[in-house]
Protein backbone atom coordinates (compact mmCIF):
# COMPACT_ATOMS: atom_id res chain seq x y z
CA UNK A 1 0.00 0.00 0.00
CA UNK A 2 1.58 3.57 -0.91
CA UNK A 3 2.25 5.64 2.08
CA UNK A 4 -0.54 8.29 1.29
CA UNK A 5 -2.78 5.85 0.66
CA UNK A 6 -2.32 3.76 4.15
CA UNK A 7 -2.33 7.25 6.28
CA UNK A 8 -5.72 7.66 4.59
CA UNK A 9 -7.02 4.13 5.82
CA UNK A 10 -5.55 4.72 8.82
CA UNK A 11 -7.76 7.80 9.00
CA UNK A 12 -10.95 6.67 7.65
CA UNK A 13 -10.87 3.56 9.89
CA UNK A 14 -10.24 6.07 13.38
CA UNK A 15 -13.08 8.46 11.97
CA UNK A 16 -15.70 5.52 12.36
CA UNK A 17 -14.32 3.94 15.29
CA UNK A 18 -14.26 7.45 17.61
CA UNK A 19 -18.25 7.35 15.85
CA UNK A 20 -19.09 3.84 16.83
CA UNK A 21 -16.77 3.95 19.95
CA UNK A 22 -15.75 6.87 21.33
CA UNK A 23 -12.16 7.98 21.83
CA UNK A 24 -11.10 5.66 24.73
CA UNK A 25 -12.56 2.02 23.81
CA UNK A 26 -11.27 2.95 20.44
CA UNK A 27 -7.56 1.38 20.40
CA UNK A 28 -4.50 2.21 18.07
CA UNK A 29 -4.83 -2.17 17.36
CA UNK A 30 -8.53 -1.79 16.55
CA UNK A 31 -8.10 1.05 14.07
CA UNK A 32 -4.87 -0.47 12.30
CA UNK A 33 -7.02 -4.13 12.32
CA UNK A 34 -10.17 -2.23 10.44
CA UNK A 35 -7.12 -0.04 7.84
CA UNK A 36 -5.93 -3.56 7.02
CA UNK A 37 -2.15 -2.33 8.27
CA UNK A 38 -0.10 -3.33 10.68
CA UNK A 39 -0.23 -2.24 14.01
CA UNK A 40 3.68 -0.32 13.61
CA UNK A 41 2.81 1.35 10.84
CA UNK A 42 0.69 3.70 12.77
CA UNK A 43 3.10 5.67 14.47
CA UNK A 44 4.91 6.49 10.89
CA UNK A 45 2.05 8.43 10.23
CA UNK A 46 0.15 9.71 13.52
CA UNK A 47 2.34 10.36 16.77
CA UNK A 48 -0.24 9.45 19.14
CA UNK A 49 -3.94 8.53 18.98
CA UNK A 50 -4.56 12.18 20.35
CA UNK A 51 -2.75 13.20 17.31
CA UNK A 52 -4.68 11.36 14.70
CA UNK A 53 -7.93 12.32 16.59
CA UNK A 54 -7.19 15.74 15.74
CA UNK A 55 -7.36 15.22 12.31
CA UNK A 56 -9.96 12.91 12.47
CA UNK A 57 -12.04 15.93 14.32
CA UNK A 58 -10.76 18.25 11.09
CA UNK A 59 -12.08 15.34 8.48
CA UNK A 60 -15.73 14.94 10.21
CA UNK A 61 -16.06 18.86 10.51
CA UNK A 62 -15.52 18.75 6.30
CA UNK A 63 -17.55 16.55 5.97
CA UNK A 64 -20.64 17.99 7.57
CA UNK A 65 -23.58 18.70 5.66
CA UNK A 66 -23.22 22.16 6.40
CA UNK A 67 -23.48 22.89 2.46
CA UNK A 68 -27.56 22.22 2.61
CA UNK A 69 -27.98 24.87 5.37
CA UNK A 70 -26.68 28.00 2.65
CA UNK A 71 -28.44 26.64 -0.09
CA UNK A 72 -30.44 29.55 -1.46
CA UNK A 73 -32.36 27.49 -3.60
CA UNK A 74 -34.96 26.34 -0.39
CA UNK A 75 -36.37 28.13 2.15
CA UNK A 76 -34.75 28.32 5.44
CA UNK A 77 -37.12 26.33 7.11
CA UNK A 78 -36.38 23.58 4.56
CA UNK A 79 -32.47 24.13 4.63
CA UNK A 80 -32.41 23.26 8.08
CA UNK A 81 -35.09 20.52 7.77
CA UNK A 82 -32.48 19.19 4.97
CA UNK A 83 -29.43 19.00 6.96
CA UNK A 84 -30.59 17.89 10.28
CA UNK A 85 -32.30 14.87 8.07
CA UNK A 86 -28.94 14.24 6.17
CA UNK A 87 -27.60 14.50 9.90
CA UNK A 88 -29.63 11.68 10.99
CA UNK A 89 -29.15 9.42 7.74
CA UNK A 90 -25.99 8.88 9.32
CA UNK A 91 -27.23 7.57 12.23
CA UNK A 92 -29.76 5.21 10.62
CA UNK A 93 -28.99 2.24 13.13
CA UNK A 94 -28.06 3.76 16.20
CA UNK A 95 -25.26 2.59 16.85
CA UNK A 96 -22.89 5.70 16.16
CA UNK A 97 -22.79 9.05 17.49
CA UNK A 98 -21.35 12.70 16.27
CA UNK A 99 -17.54 12.67 17.01
CA UNK A 100 -18.04 16.28 18.75
CA UNK A 101 -20.68 14.67 21.29
CA UNK A 102 -18.63 11.34 21.67
CA UNK A 103 -15.48 13.25 22.12
CA UNK A 104 -17.26 16.21 24.60
CA UNK A 105 -18.38 13.02 26.51
CA UNK A 106 -14.77 11.78 27.10
CA UNK A 107 -11.92 14.02 26.32
CA UNK A 108 -12.50 17.48 26.15
CA UNK A 109 -11.43 17.21 30.50
CA UNK A 110 -8.07 15.43 29.09
CA UNK A 111 -6.84 16.69 26.04
CA UNK A 112 -6.73 20.36 25.30
CA UNK A 113 -5.94 20.34 22.15
CA UNK A 114 -8.75 18.12 21.46
CA UNK A 115 -11.29 20.33 23.33
CA UNK A 116 -10.22 23.22 21.15
CA UNK A 117 -11.19 21.51 18.33
CA UNK A 118 -14.88 20.16 19.71
CA UNK A 119 -15.39 23.96 20.46
CA UNK A 120 -14.32 24.90 17.40
CA UNK A 121 -16.82 22.74 15.37
CA UNK A 122 -19.24 23.20 17.39
CA UNK A 123 -19.21 27.09 16.97
CA UNK A 124 -18.80 26.53 13.47
CA UNK A 125 -21.73 24.47 13.27
CA UNK A 126 -24.07 26.64 14.77
CA UNK A 127 -22.77 29.79 13.60
CA UNK A 128 -23.75 28.45 9.97
CA UNK A 129 -27.11 27.35 11.49
CA UNK A 130 -27.77 30.67 12.75
CA UNK A 131 -27.34 32.55 9.86
CA UNK A 132 -30.08 29.87 8.35
CA UNK A 133 -32.49 31.02 11.29
CA UNK A 134 -31.85 34.45 10.78
CA UNK A 135 -32.86 34.62 7.18
CA UNK A 136 -35.87 32.50 8.13
CA UNK A 137 -36.81 35.17 10.42
CA UNK A 138 -36.10 37.84 7.58
CA UNK A 139 -38.38 35.70 5.45
CA UNK A 140 -41.25 35.30 7.82
CA UNK A 141 -41.14 31.89 8.67
CA UNK A 142 -39.93 32.01 12.57
CA UNK A 143 -40.76 33.70 15.37
CA UNK A 144 -38.66 37.27 14.87
CA UNK A 145 -38.00 37.60 18.53
CA UNK A 146 -35.81 34.86 18.97
CA UNK A 147 -32.14 35.12 18.95
CA UNK A 148 -30.51 33.65 16.32
CA UNK A 149 -26.95 32.77 17.62
CA UNK A 150 -28.56 31.36 21.06
CA UNK A 151 -31.15 29.71 19.42
CA UNK A 152 -28.93 27.69 17.00
CA UNK A 153 -26.85 26.37 19.59
CA UNK A 154 -29.73 25.77 21.51
CA UNK A 155 -30.80 23.09 18.40
CA UNK A 156 -27.26 21.67 18.17
CA UNK A 157 -27.75 20.58 22.02
CA UNK A 158 -30.94 19.22 21.44
CA UNK A 159 -29.78 17.41 18.55
CA UNK A 160 -26.87 15.82 20.04
CA UNK A 161 -28.91 15.08 23.11
CA UNK A 162 -31.18 13.26 20.86
CA UNK A 163 -28.38 11.35 19.12
CA UNK A 164 -27.59 10.13 23.00
CA UNK A 165 -31.43 9.29 23.17
CA UNK A 166 -31.41 7.15 19.94
CA UNK A 167 -28.85 5.45 20.86
CA UNK A 168 -29.61 4.47 24.50
CA UNK A 169 -33.80 3.94 22.92
CA UNK A 170 -32.44 2.00 19.74
CA UNK A 171 -35.24 3.85 17.96
CA UNK A 172 -35.34 7.08 15.62
CA UNK A 173 -37.94 8.48 18.38
CA UNK A 174 -35.54 11.14 19.54
CA UNK A 175 -35.30 12.16 15.97
CA UNK A 176 -38.77 12.89 15.29
CA UNK A 177 -39.65 14.47 18.53
CA UNK A 178 -36.37 17.05 17.80
CA UNK A 179 -38.15 17.62 14.36
CA UNK A 180 -41.71 18.04 15.70
CA UNK A 181 -40.95 20.41 18.59
CA UNK A 182 -38.20 22.39 16.55
CA UNK A 183 -40.39 22.99 13.60
CA UNK A 184 -43.96 22.66 15.21
CA UNK A 185 -42.79 24.99 18.53
CA UNK A 186 -39.26 26.37 19.08
CA UNK A 187 -38.91 28.49 16.21
CA UNK A 188 -42.58 28.99 14.78
CA UNK B 1 -13.12 -1.42 56.36
CA UNK B 2 -16.24 -3.52 57.20
CA UNK B 3 -17.09 -5.30 54.48
CA UNK B 4 -20.72 -3.01 53.42
CA UNK B 5 -19.07 -0.01 54.11
CA UNK B 6 -15.95 -1.11 51.23
CA UNK B 7 -18.89 -2.09 48.94
CA UNK B 8 -20.09 1.52 49.43
CA UNK B 9 -16.77 3.00 49.15
CA UNK B 10 -16.31 1.28 45.28
CA UNK B 11 -19.52 1.97 44.43
CA UNK B 12 -19.39 5.59 45.44
CA UNK B 13 -16.00 5.74 44.15
CA UNK B 14 -17.16 4.44 40.68
CA UNK B 15 -20.23 6.98 40.75
CA UNK B 16 -17.54 9.81 40.51
CA UNK B 17 -15.15 8.34 37.84
CA UNK B 18 -18.01 7.36 35.48
CA UNK B 19 -19.15 11.02 35.96
CA UNK B 20 -16.18 12.36 35.30
CA UNK B 21 -14.41 9.84 32.46
CA UNK B 22 -17.05 7.99 31.33
CA UNK B 23 -17.35 4.10 31.54
CA UNK B 24 -13.94 2.95 29.00
CA UNK B 25 -11.48 5.22 30.71
CA UNK B 26 -12.79 4.44 34.29
CA UNK B 27 -10.42 1.21 35.13
CA UNK B 28 -11.23 -1.01 37.84
CA UNK B 29 -7.67 -0.38 39.43
CA UNK B 30 -8.66 3.61 39.43
CA UNK B 31 -12.19 2.69 41.04
CA UNK B 32 -10.67 0.73 43.44
CA UNK B 33 -7.58 3.34 44.28
CA UNK B 34 -10.01 6.08 44.66
CA UNK B 35 -11.87 4.47 47.08
CA UNK B 36 -8.90 3.45 49.07
CA UNK B 37 -9.31 -0.84 48.77
CA UNK B 38 -7.41 -3.51 47.14
CA UNK B 39 -7.77 -4.07 43.73
CA UNK B 40 -8.71 -7.84 44.44
CA UNK B 41 -11.51 -6.57 46.90
CA UNK B 42 -13.68 -5.29 44.34
CA UNK B 43 -14.44 -8.50 42.90
CA UNK B 44 -15.73 -9.71 46.32
CA UNK B 45 -18.31 -7.10 46.03
CA UNK B 46 -18.97 -7.01 42.25
CA UNK B 47 -18.86 -9.55 39.69
CA UNK B 48 -17.11 -7.11 36.68
CA UNK B 49 -17.21 -3.51 36.07
CA UNK B 50 -20.60 -4.04 33.88
CA UNK B 51 -22.14 -5.11 37.13
CA UNK B 52 -20.83 -2.27 39.05
CA UNK B 53 -22.10 0.56 36.69
CA UNK B 54 -25.65 -1.26 36.91
CA UNK B 55 -25.51 -0.61 40.33
CA UNK B 56 -24.03 2.78 40.40
CA UNK B 57 -26.68 4.08 37.20
CA UNK B 58 -29.55 2.61 40.25
CA UNK B 59 -28.24 4.94 43.16
CA UNK B 60 -27.29 7.61 40.09
CA UNK B 61 -31.07 7.61 39.41
CA UNK B 62 -31.89 7.76 43.02
CA UNK B 63 -30.02 10.90 43.84
CA UNK B 64 -31.52 12.65 40.96
CA UNK B 65 -33.87 15.68 42.15
CA UNK B 66 -36.61 14.37 40.90
CA UNK B 67 -38.71 15.49 43.98
CA UNK B 68 -38.22 19.02 42.90
CA UNK B 69 -40.29 18.25 39.74
CA UNK B 70 -43.18 17.67 42.52
CA UNK B 71 -42.89 20.07 44.77
CA UNK B 72 -46.23 21.36 45.08
CA UNK B 73 -45.89 24.55 47.01
CA UNK B 74 -44.46 26.25 43.92
CA UNK B 75 -45.75 26.55 40.28
CA UNK B 76 -44.68 23.95 37.57
CA UNK B 77 -42.56 26.81 36.16
CA UNK B 78 -40.56 27.14 38.81
CA UNK B 79 -40.66 23.15 39.49
CA UNK B 80 -38.68 22.68 36.33
CA UNK B 81 -36.31 25.69 36.59
CA UNK B 82 -35.30 24.72 40.12
CA UNK B 83 -35.01 21.29 38.76
CA UNK B 84 -32.87 22.21 35.94
CA UNK B 85 -30.75 24.44 38.02
CA UNK B 86 -30.30 21.66 40.75
CA UNK B 87 -28.77 19.82 37.69
CA UNK B 88 -25.91 22.23 36.57
CA UNK B 89 -25.22 22.78 40.08
CA UNK B 90 -23.92 19.33 40.31
CA UNK B 91 -21.45 20.11 37.09
CA UNK B 92 -20.29 23.52 38.10
CA UNK B 93 -16.55 22.60 37.25
CA UNK B 94 -17.83 21.07 34.00
CA UNK B 95 -15.57 18.45 34.14
CA UNK B 96 -18.39 15.59 34.86
CA UNK B 97 -21.13 14.72 32.40
CA UNK B 98 -24.48 13.20 32.90
CA UNK B 99 -24.15 9.38 33.86
CA UNK B 100 -27.25 8.72 31.36
CA UNK B 101 -25.54 10.69 28.82
CA UNK B 102 -22.38 9.53 29.25
CA UNK B 103 -22.79 5.73 29.01
CA UNK B 104 -25.31 6.53 25.99
CA UNK B 105 -22.32 7.62 24.31
CA UNK B 106 -20.25 4.95 25.31
CA UNK B 107 -21.42 1.78 26.55
CA UNK B 108 -25.18 1.66 24.82
CA UNK B 109 -24.26 -0.75 21.87
CA UNK B 110 -21.91 -2.98 23.73
CA UNK B 111 -24.12 -3.98 26.50
CA UNK B 112 -28.07 -4.70 26.29
CA UNK B 113 -28.57 -4.48 30.14
CA UNK B 114 -27.54 -0.94 31.04
CA UNK B 115 -28.53 0.06 27.73
CA UNK B 116 -32.22 -0.94 29.33
CA UNK B 117 -31.02 0.64 32.47
CA UNK B 118 -30.15 4.05 31.12
CA UNK B 119 -33.24 3.92 29.04
CA UNK B 120 -35.74 3.34 31.64
CA UNK B 121 -33.50 6.30 33.84
CA UNK B 122 -33.88 8.58 31.14
CA UNK B 123 -37.97 7.31 30.72
CA UNK B 124 -38.23 7.77 34.20
CA UNK B 125 -36.92 11.29 34.08
CA UNK B 126 -39.07 12.23 31.15
CA UNK B 127 -41.75 11.07 32.72
CA UNK B 128 -42.02 13.13 35.42
CA UNK B 129 -40.64 15.88 33.86
CA UNK B 130 -43.98 15.59 31.66
CA UNK B 131 -46.34 15.67 34.86
CA UNK B 132 -44.59 19.26 35.32
CA UNK B 133 -45.26 20.64 31.95
CA UNK B 134 -48.57 19.04 31.87
CA UNK B 135 -49.50 21.11 35.61
CA UNK B 136 -48.18 24.21 33.74
CA UNK B 137 -50.46 23.99 30.90
CA UNK B 138 -52.91 23.38 33.01
CA UNK B 139 -51.94 26.41 35.16
CA UNK B 140 -51.90 28.27 32.08
CA UNK B 141 -48.02 28.98 32.41
CA UNK B 142 -47.39 26.78 29.25
CA UNK B 143 -48.43 27.01 25.24
CA UNK B 144 -51.52 24.37 25.54
CA UNK B 145 -50.76 22.75 22.24
CA UNK B 146 -47.86 21.03 23.39
CA UNK B 147 -47.55 17.39 23.91
CA UNK B 148 -46.46 16.94 27.37
CA UNK B 149 -44.60 13.42 26.85
CA UNK B 150 -42.98 14.51 24.26
CA UNK B 151 -41.96 18.44 25.30
CA UNK B 152 -40.65 16.64 27.91
CA UNK B 153 -38.20 14.18 26.18
CA UNK B 154 -37.23 16.96 23.64
CA UNK B 155 -35.91 19.35 26.99
CA UNK B 156 -33.72 16.53 28.41
CA UNK B 157 -32.09 15.91 25.17
CA UNK B 158 -31.88 19.33 24.71
CA UNK B 159 -30.46 19.43 28.65
CA UNK B 160 -28.04 16.48 27.61
CA UNK B 161 -26.54 18.60 25.13
CA UNK B 162 -26.14 21.50 26.47
CA UNK B 163 -23.69 19.50 29.11
CA UNK B 164 -21.61 18.11 26.40
CA UNK B 165 -21.12 21.85 24.67
CA UNK B 166 -20.87 23.15 28.17
CA UNK B 167 -17.61 20.62 28.37
CA UNK B 168 -16.51 21.27 25.30
CA UNK B 169 -16.06 25.53 26.42
CA UNK B 170 -15.84 24.93 29.68
CA UNK B 171 -18.23 27.73 30.63
CA UNK B 172 -22.09 27.58 32.42
CA UNK B 173 -23.00 29.08 28.60
CA UNK B 174 -24.56 26.67 27.09
CA UNK B 175 -26.88 26.16 30.57
CA UNK B 176 -27.89 30.03 30.25
CA UNK B 177 -28.93 29.40 26.52
CA UNK B 178 -31.13 26.51 27.27
CA UNK B 179 -32.91 28.04 30.57
CA UNK B 180 -33.62 31.64 28.01
CA UNK B 181 -34.92 29.42 25.13
CA UNK B 182 -36.33 26.80 27.39
CA UNK B 183 -38.14 29.34 29.22
CA UNK B 184 -38.80 32.06 26.72
CA UNK B 185 -39.91 30.24 23.39
CA UNK B 186 -40.22 26.70 24.06
CA UNK B 187 -42.51 26.45 26.34
CA UNK B 188 -44.41 29.74 26.13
Amino acid sequence: MARQSMREEILGSGVELFLERGFNAAAVKDITDRAGVPKGSFYNHFESKEALAAVALERYGETRPIPLLRDESRTPAERIRRHFEALGAELSEYTKGCMYGNFAAEVVDHSEPLRLRVKGGLEEWSGVLAEAIAAGQQAGEFRAELDPERTARYLTSAWEGAILRARADKSGEAFEIFFDLTFGALLT
